[in-house]
């Protein structure tokens, strides 16, 4: 295998689609998001990126494996067209982050992606109730248009930048002449957070102008609410099973 | 020394052979059980790897050195002709464990290999009696046939995937057409496992159709058997002395 | 993205100009002289240098996005030309450093660079009232003249080397011809330093034969008095508010 | 500068000199051992072998900076010319240990080098009264001849292998057609350790031939004994002062 080696598995056409990232990450936020969106629309896997910069990993499902990789679905049954990039994994060092984020951006000039939005949480330390969604942005005009739809963008936040492909994508995204945004539902940092992703996903359909099902998502945010009602009268003394933890991400 | 080079011993004449790989991993089942194999039949070392990813160290065995490297020894004397592929080192780096893996595929491949069974050990976290061999597999149709022989396919087992060498043989085997197969034994993951090995070889016998001799793993499993009786009976309050503890690995 | 990418800015001509580095490390010394500079005089960005040797990330302000980077600046009103080197990060792994200070020389060069001066700190492990200045250089000629400046030249000292950027302009600069200084203010290495940052910029003046002003680097170096002292206090058991804590780097 | 750079200080005539390498390891040993031979011979450094592979720093010295680097001395004026190997850093990445061992390889072969002693420490975990010397080398003749010399080569010794410089000039060594062998003094670990170089020394003298006085060598394994004797005393309950420590490396 090249350093990279890209697998084409469809090539549908699409017109001026954008694209959205979602990986692992803080409350696996940006990863909650982007599976939904593959789940809500009728999404195909149009290429798989493999890299030596991932993992030396297989994963296994029922049996079979799956080489380290990141997935790119096409969405042509939304308002408007999506490519989904999504996976099970970030570079495993600091070049091949760079590395891989440039091959994620060559793909997706392929498809002559207009913009770009990242989705991520931010993490805030402590349970949240109702998540905002703070923004960065490559350019003022976006940090206006996307300020319009409720994101938040902060003097200071996220404090530490942003880390990893979100980050690079707008960072090697903008040395490239995209657009992109980077958009962080606020999340504990503690636990996988769907009701953050909801909220990442509710700006995501003001800025591109799409409209997203969200029954699934409810579901598994109903199931979260329940975990965190327990952890919040664990935190009041009550004791919690060890059962009550499972869904702990 | 480029990034590998390649020791070439000999070149055998074989049919078919299956590649085996063994290297050092959880419980070193799969080490064992390769090596196993170069004790019970007539082995040959056909081919040395070094590579600057392996540890840049030397093994000493009575005062002799021997540069890091991965070892490929051909069978000739079973029911189908092996190639078994052991060592002492797993690669020192993430790409590097990606090269090493494409490195013994080239090779394999000049041997004209047919399948790939990598074997290696699965942790269970406490002392099992009865291991049973945990798989996975590139294809439906070699699990289908593996599940008749006793191997076990489990929704989310191995939970983390499987990482290093075996998981990249099946990943990076795939990507070139090779159907691949992992059988893992049950183990601690504390101690050194020869009946973790001798559960995996018995369904390695079964799969592709080959003999094996137990009398030296037995031995080492009997003294492994030992040293878990008293682990227990250390559990249990009673002491051990430290020259208990001499064979964990 | 190359390994590297220049962004060229301004090409604004300088003569004979001194090359200053200031990049974060021990109490932000170097990092903090660099940037008064920028403030004290009127400072024009002339390159901007990315590397997959940066952190993989972007830094956020006020919204808007900037992918990690090294940023030069030129000073044309002070007394001599100066090209200012500053940023938010170091390199991530060892040969990055090598590569990355190898690009920084390269920049300097096409500037026509003189003499270099690495600004930074050396940690004392406690409080320092009036931080000397402590030297190293890559000729003997430039101790002698730095020595009748009031820098100090230790036996041991800094007796671990100069680590990264600052150590590496000298080493790979005297390799290339370059003439050299590392001028390293004593600081707790606890703390952000800013009456450090200027023990060091009093002996740049002299060394280099320019006038800076001192107002705001002095109006920041009283917060971290007020805050020394608070810290002292509770060494003597009082106690201190989180507030108080605020401006700790 | 490239991943390497040598830089060429002189080219004396040497009758196929003995390579002798001694960088930092357990207990300095190999380290003090190739100073001493270059402080009581007639040494000239011959070459200084720099790499983005050394840690990313220059060590300063009188307030002179030297970047990071190995020195290759020359001495003339023993029974048999030697080429002595040493410095202050080892690699900072695996495969970095491989191509600097390649590259001092590469200069050894300049100066047509006839066989390789790497010297170097194994711990033993406890003060050792009388050092062996333990060996391990490429071959079975060399493996005689320094047992006639009082080498130990011992079954499993040292158990873990060589790791560094040392053991790749050995791996790499023999793949080029080499004899070498590695010469390791028994060493506690925990001390600087003059009597195990010396030991080594011993050694190295009958191995090839060579005399070499020890003044200077004795008066730092005398302070060093001090430093043991006062250790010991602690042991025993004695409290030892924090001056008495300075010498521990």
């Amino acid at each position: 295998m090249d350093e990279f080696d890209i697998e084409r598995l469809s090539d549908p056409d699409l017109s001026d689609p954008v694209l959205i990232e979602g990986l692992p990450g803080v409350g696996h936020v940006g990863k909650l998001a982007a599976e939904h969106l593959l789940e809500e629309f009728d999404a195909e896997v149009v290429r798989r990126i493999y890299s030596e910069h991932f993992p030396p990993q297989v994963t296994v499902e029922d049996g079979r494996t799956q080489l380290a990789c990141a997935e790119l679905y096409a969405i042509g049954d939304a308002e408007c067209d999506l490519l989904v990039l999504t996976g099970d994994h970030q570079a495993g060092d600091g070049p091949g982050h760079y590395r891989l984020t440039d091959t994620f951006l060559d793909v997706a000039g392929s498809f002559d992606v207009g913009r770009i939005y990242a989705l991520g949480g931010v993490p805030t330390g402590e349970l949240v109730d109702e998540p905002d969604v703070v923004g960065a942005a490559t350019t003022d005009d976006l940090i206006e248009d996307l300020e319009a739809t409720g994101v938040e963008f902060r003097e200071n936040e996220p404090a530490g930048g942003i880390v990893g492909v979100s980050g690079l994508l707008l960072g090697l995204g903008e040395r490239r002449g995209y657009e992109a945004a980077c958009l962080m539902g606020e999340t504990s940092g503690y636990l996988v957070d769907p009701k953050s992703a909801r909220a990442v996903l509710e700006i995501l359909e003001a800025a591109i102008g799409i409209e997203i099902g969200y029954d699934s998502l409810s579901e598994r945010a109903d199931e979260m609410e329940e975990v965190v009602k327990r952890i919040r009268q664990m935190e009041q003394g009550a004791a919690a099973s060890e059962e009550d933890l499972r869904y702990i991400g």
